[in-house]
């Protein structure tokens, strides 16, 4: 059974379930954008990304799917300004979905100065404007949205660019199996029944802090994703972390007062194939440190592809979140605290 | 007054503290170790550090430390692999305090097969001998210490080896500035008043979950290190992030539960200057959000240079979770269940 709009009025009714719904649909359309202007990239010695929150988490899922793949190091910059090493040999790609984050604006200028080459992605603003000033390949993205229920059009293109070009390989089969597995989440997913995977996940943890470890580094933009949605969805805290780091200084954590230990609820994100040793980190450290957390769950990534793999999970997180949501009775769409923070930043 | 032994021996009985107190001994100890056999380094593409927790977070420390001089992007790499564009032009500096952690070394064997120019950092174990096989110049630092107490020992020297190759400046008036400025933060903290701020925050803290955020990005990994260090001293757990990219998201989940809320104490380390708007994002965030939290505190960075700023407020954080420790009356110097699942993790 579907949500009917009627029955979810009251609780969402500016409609961010039909938004997460649109996920796959907004992945096909993210990889048909054309940048424009057209032109050559050179292969760049080190791509940055520059974006914050939910403009910004492209970055760190660019870095991932590129981890195997011959080109040069993919570093996210989430901050004001562009590290000293962004000069000509560099590819910059400035994400703001409104094209008016000043961290953005302000790195892009100093990157733009440096002479370093670069690629807008943003639904307008200042961004646009000076990328078309500039002349650097803009490409522009349906606007209207909440940033992070766009992210397909935020993360996608980049790697369409860098493929367009040649820079990297292409991923366009990747794309379609990617596309295949996020309809059927979809069709999973968007269930109001009772035993839906995503409302018993959300219902679980709505009144626990949601603590998400990622099992292998691969997967671990899903969980900072995860733990941004819990955020600006949930309008909760939580927390996130990944194997094997966690193994080093935070398992130790888990000697926390019962008490505290209770008022967490760990989520693993475990991927569709693991390394044997990874593997067996996550078996032993359950045993030994979650066995005291107030709840434990494991959601499972799905297909072959790291396109796939990674935005099932993603998906899957998108749609507990709007459960947390729901059980907290709090709409999921507005974020009144940045908006009232942008306003009080704007006043001189 | 310090703290005398008969006072400190039934809390603190392997003298957590006294490792604590030789920090600034160790900085300059490690800033003369040598890499042997000395060679040309050649000016990287980039600069792949990698290591796990306690020897993990030098890459960090590295990386913002070189943020604004120009030399490759830093990358620190927290995994059993090695990224596939390390290869001939990127400087991989394998960092192990034990030698031994499989990690490293397994990424470190990856990094050398591509043709890697490496660097060792070692009290010994099978990367000293595998980079002795190598004649891969390695700086051999004192063996003995759990490794998140040597931490000087794990940092430093990459930026002396890099410095002394000439691929960056000279760092030895700001490493001279460090070690002044953290033997005062030695002389003011190791007070056992109850009025020592150290252990008055520590004695906050010690029924809440820490969440540590870094006002301006550049404190990012002094933010990490403290949540490593309430995770491994004090045995509890411990959340971190950094402004501004938790306007972005984070910032809206102090939406939670007032109940949670209490749960969390927010400890807000403000660098010696800040630019003028990362000082209002805090500001206005603290008014905004963090009202809700069970406490709130500002540690402030010391000193003019970077490896003074990033190091005192480092240091800071380690008096106050040895305070964490004694106040929940744990043992600040075991990590008995890293070990346990070490233990694990060798059986077959």
């Amino acid at each position: 059974m579907r949500v009917e709009a009627s029955v979810r009025a009251p609780r969402d009714p500016h409609g961010m379930l039909q938004l997460i719904q649109r996920f796959p649909q907004m992945c096909e359309e993210a990889w048909g954008l054309p940048a424009e202007p057209a032109g050559r990239i050179a292969p760049p010695q080190a791509i940055v990304a520059l974006g914050m929150g939910g403009s910004g988490i492209g970055g760190d899922l660019l870095r991932a799917v590129l981890f195997d793949e011959t080109v040069g190091p993919v570093i996210p910059v989430k901050e004001y300004r562009a590290p000293a090493f962004v000069g000509p040999q560099t590819l910059v790609i400035a994400c703001s979905y409104s094209g008016d984050t000043e961290e953005t604006l302000a790195a892009y200028d100093e990157a733009t100065n440096r002479g370093a080459p670069c690629v807008a992605i943003t639904s307008g603003g200042a961004l646009l404007h000076r990328a078309q000033e500039r002349r650097h390949p803009a490409v522009v993205v349906p606007p209207g949205l909440p940033p992070r229920a766009a992210l397909p059009y935020l993360f996608l293109p980049m790697l369409a660019v860098l493929a367009r070009a040649g820079v990297v390989r292409s991923f366009d089969a990747d794309l379609r199996e990617a596309v295949d597995v996020l309809r059927r989440i979809v069709a999973d997913h968007s269930s109001d029944r009772s035993d839906s995977p995503a409302r018993r996940l959300g219902e679980a943890l709505s009144e626990h802090i949601p603590v998400i470890y990622s099992g292998v580094p691969f997967l671990e933009p899903a969980a900072e994703r995860w733990k941004d949605q819990f955020n600006e969805n949930g309008k909760t805290a939580a927390v996130w972390n990944t194997f094997p780091e966690l193994n080093h200084n935070e398992t130790v954590g888990w000697g926390m007062d019962a008490a505290v230990a209770a008022v967490l609820h760990v989520i693993i994100l475990r991927d569709a194939v693991e390394p044997e040793r990874l593997a067996r980190r996550v078996t032993i450290t359950r045993e030994l440190a979650f066995a005291r957390a107030g709840g434990i769950d494991e959601v499972r990534a799905i297909g072959r592809g790291k396109l796939a793999r990674l935005l099932s999970t993603i998906l899957i997180g998108d749609f507990v979140s709007w459960w947390v949501a729901v059980q907290r009775g709090v709409d999921p769409y507005p974020v009144a605290v940045i908006d009232e923070l942008k306003r009080r930043l704007a006043q001189r």
